[in-house]
């Protein structure tokens, strides 16, 4: 008979991340996360359809938080910033569980077909973030930039959080999307004009070092 | 014993690409490329390792021209500049095979698995580019975000491109990194994103066609 166990969600993923880390992902069965975990594997499927769930589990959680702040971001926001505002939602979401964020990025990082399924994770997630920019109002193709682009904000900021324990990660967004920022403005050339499409005829090095 | 069929690279591409749209992907085999092409199995391997590569085979193609064109672009581009002119010089390529481009897109946007392929083939495409851009000493993360616009950039001027006959790539390309950048440039209210919609403001051709 199934018996109410504490926490055994938390359990199990720790359990799984360990032995991920440990043995590496292929290399650990249901059985082997369950009985780290001191449960049983029914216990195990009755949280996760399989040994991958542990690891993708929170898209959906992560996806329903970047859609709502959307939706509810200030009127007055432009399609960038309202993404931007999503993404810092999303910090303290990710904040809150650090430690597993780091190791789950480490066993992704070392398995091509799981770094394969973040990917395209990361890519429906950023097509969900144009819809819902465009159900606020914002048209093609700005919303798909937006979208995109703040995507690749969250990837930079969210590799440099996991490599990094001194900042915060709603930092690192700060930063990142400052970097996406000027280097759009600056692209142009080396002069930080933006009006100066043409090839730039001298080098400006401390306006480069600025863009970069 | 093997004979030189003329054009037989092309005749194999055709074919392939007419069986999946009329049948679908995975309803195609091997055999039925080479029967409609009028050529052998044999000859078809001689030129594929299988039937996903008569899609997929262009992208060392695109790689080598995305990565030269990164490394002898003006030493005065910026990073995000660098990215554009590569692009342009991909464009030439696509425009070269566009029914060819135009059909391969839409066999692979209603088959997920080879849609999930086609993503991985651009991140990588934009890894490598990223890796191009430190080679001319573009630091991090300027280096990834350049790389990562660029491709979304790509991507959306791509996709207008497979569904409008009128305009060439090139300037569908010029259109959404003119879009990036007003996008990036305005955080404030949501007038800006009306704005993306209408034609590049004032084109200016002479200038434009000496930089890119």
């Amino acid at each position: 008979m199934a018996r109410w166990e504490p926490n055994a969600r938390e359990r199990l993923s720790k359990a799984a991340l360990e032995l991920f880390q440990e043995r590496g992902f292929d290399e650990t069965a249901v059985a082997d996360i369950a009985e780290r975990a001191g449960l049983t594997e029914r216990t195990f499927f009755r949280y996760f359809a399989d040994k991958r769930e542990v690891l993708f589990g929170g898209s959906s959680e992560l996806h329903d938080l970047l859609i709502g702040s959307i939706a509810t971001a200030p009127a007055t926001a432009g399609p960038l910033e309202t993404v931007a505002v999503a993404l810092q939602a999303s910090a303290a979401m990710f904040e809150e569980r650090r430690k597993f964020a780091k190791v789950r990025q480490a066993v992704i990082s070392a398995h091509p077909a799981l770094r394969e399924r973040e990917l395209i994770k990361l890519v429906s997630l950023a097509e969900a973030m144009a819809e819902a920019l465009q159900r606020r109002g914002v048209a093609e193709p700005a919303a798909a930039l937006a979208a995109e682009a703040g995507m690749s904000v969250f990837k930079l900021a969210f590799a440099r959080w996991t490599e990094d324990d001194e900042q915060p990660l709603s930092r690192h967004l700060r930063e990142a999307m400052e970097q996406l920022k000027s280097l759009t403005a600056g692209s142009g050339g080396p002069s930080r004009s933006g009006r100066g499409r043409r090839a730039a005829p001298r080098r400006r090095p401390a306006a480069r070092s600025r863009e970069r």
